[in-house]
């Protein structure tokens, strides 16, 4: 059997105290020691599908060809589907809960191909209690998918459109009035919103924000560094999309 | 010389925030360019060895084959000893302090074959100070041991019973109570006690806990998805342990 | 393309919460899927030129061979040059911002040979935005590097005088007393000062620390476990620095 991916990258919220990202990333190297794990990240909001699912949607057009490894599955034990998913022309395989995590970074490749419910035992490792599924179910998938095991090995499959969707919000127009939604708050502080370079001409180089009761005012720039200290400044992020 | 392992899986609680780790790892590299550096973790608490030695009993089933590096280390620079265990048959090699830190994953792997205290100075960097074994001592070691030299070329043989034990608590029945002890609050906030599903089978399906002066009533529950809100459940948790 | 490194060691003020890291890492696999990424720590204190410059001093005479790859960057979308530069005799390449991050480092492998701007953006990933230099900029940089493309084809040779140094203090003898500053306060609470072990043979045994209008003695000592509970302690440290 020919090794068809060289790269998982790993996604979760698994924390960075416990060994959790160590085993999994283990049981990886165990199942497909030619492969590398790439760390994406592991400090997703505990549990918040959409926050991980947004990181994954800024990340997956940079990463190296390979399977993504995606795990923040708060319905872990319960009969929500662990899936395995083709994206992209079969450049990449894309391995997590059927909870609308993948769902938007497997569109920005292309859309789904084909994927399979990861129901075959003889894939995974017997679990000593059942909820590590990440140690005991994704990980040897993401393992198998890159040692070149077919996709359809590793359970039934299942219609593409019958995987959940993700949860984006788009924004909305009402009257005079632009309403965005803030997707995600950097390291640094910028608030990323839910609106691109097109809606941000649309607007005056003046603008008036309101957030519930608050009003303020802010600028259209173009870099971070023409912000004025104590200013609020608008500009197109590494992204494509507006920051505050 | 034959490279005998490619990967080094490495645990500390030195923090992510300085550049221990990134350090530890670089030599790790600079030595034995072939073998991957596997990180568990490295948020052990500070000078926890018991906490140390627990992630790696619950990790050590998965870790791929080779060499655990592994640094909880209260007593550097005093007269613990630093060793290389080899277990399991030789598949495993094991570098750290002797302060038990080591101890029960080396008993999960099958026990001690040999060990050595590392006094081989020719297998050591040169240290400007003498504080920071894992850079020094310890990183040489593993990469030695990955590149196939002999574990007897590290430093002087020690008996392997003359190991220090680790500290694992066990239950204990007094009366009608099973007094039980939490090994490890998880991120997710599910305390691991030191009972299996066999002590748990033995109890009511409804459960008194006491904490000191507090009195709590639990559940028996299958699997976490089934305890309800506001209820305490204990369930056998992915270590096949029993998890509040 | 002969490859030239397999080694990127990554330094920067990211964090570990959001994907940048990850990014970062999968653009460099991408672009040199045979090299290693070594993360030496991305937890410098945000926008801190100085400790990151200081961090990559202690780590740089450990690292594996290779490219080093430093990110803090406050400047990002100025005018401050994005820079690669050889040192070492070549056995060595740093890719950053010139805002005095790599100088010191540099300076410890021997210096710049050559150094050039990037300036072609041949080698740039296209960006949505202006703000994300470590991935559209940097990391294929060092990519690009491993693979063996010549330093001359990433930008415009600039002086490597014309480098921003690295401000690192000196300490300075003032009548009987000596002006020290702490370079740095690690994960164990140890005060690393700006000074070596022959400063601290020209003190007493007994030390008088003088901090504004604080006074306390403190002793001199050969390791960390010789100082007694509740007292200061003065040892040279694993770096060959004194540390409090």
């Amino acid at each position: 059997m020919a090794p068809r991916y060289d790269t998982v990258s790993f996604l979760s919220d698994y924390g960075l105290v416990a060994e959790f990202v160590g085993v999994v990333g283990s049981v990886t190297r165990r199942g497909a020691p030619a492969a590398a794990v790439i760390d994406i990240t592991h400090q997703v909001p505990r549990h918040d599908v959409r926050a991980g699912g947004l990181a994954l949607v800024r990340a997956v057009q940079y990463l190296a060809p390979g399977v993504v490894l995606a795990v923040v599955d708060p319905g872990v034990g319960t009969d929500r589907r662990a899936v395995a998913v083709e994206g992209g022309d079969g450049e990449a395989g894309f391995v997590g809960p059927d909870n609308g995590l993948l769902a938007s970074a497997v569109s920005m490749v292309g859309g789904a191909t084909r994927a399979v419910e990861l129901t075959n035992p003889d894939y995974q490792l017997p679990a000593p209690g059942p909820t590590f599924a990440g140690r005991d179910v994704f990980a040897p998938a993401a393992a198998h998918l890159c040692n070149g095991v077919a996709l359809t090995e590793l359970g039934a499959e299942v219609d593409p459109f019958s995987l959940r969707p993700g949860l984006l919000p788009v924004p909305r127009v009402e009257g005079d009035r632009l309403l965005t939604e803030v997707l995600w708050v950097d390291h640094f502080g910028n608030a990323q919103l839910n609106i691109g370079p097109d809606e941000l001409e649309d607007l005056d180089e003046r603008i008036t924000l309101r957030f519930h009761d608050q009003v303020r005012g802010a600028h259209r720039r173009v870099a971070y560094a023409d912000i004025k200290a104590g200013e609020v400044g608008l500009v197109v992020d590494s992204y494509g999309l507006v920051s505050l």
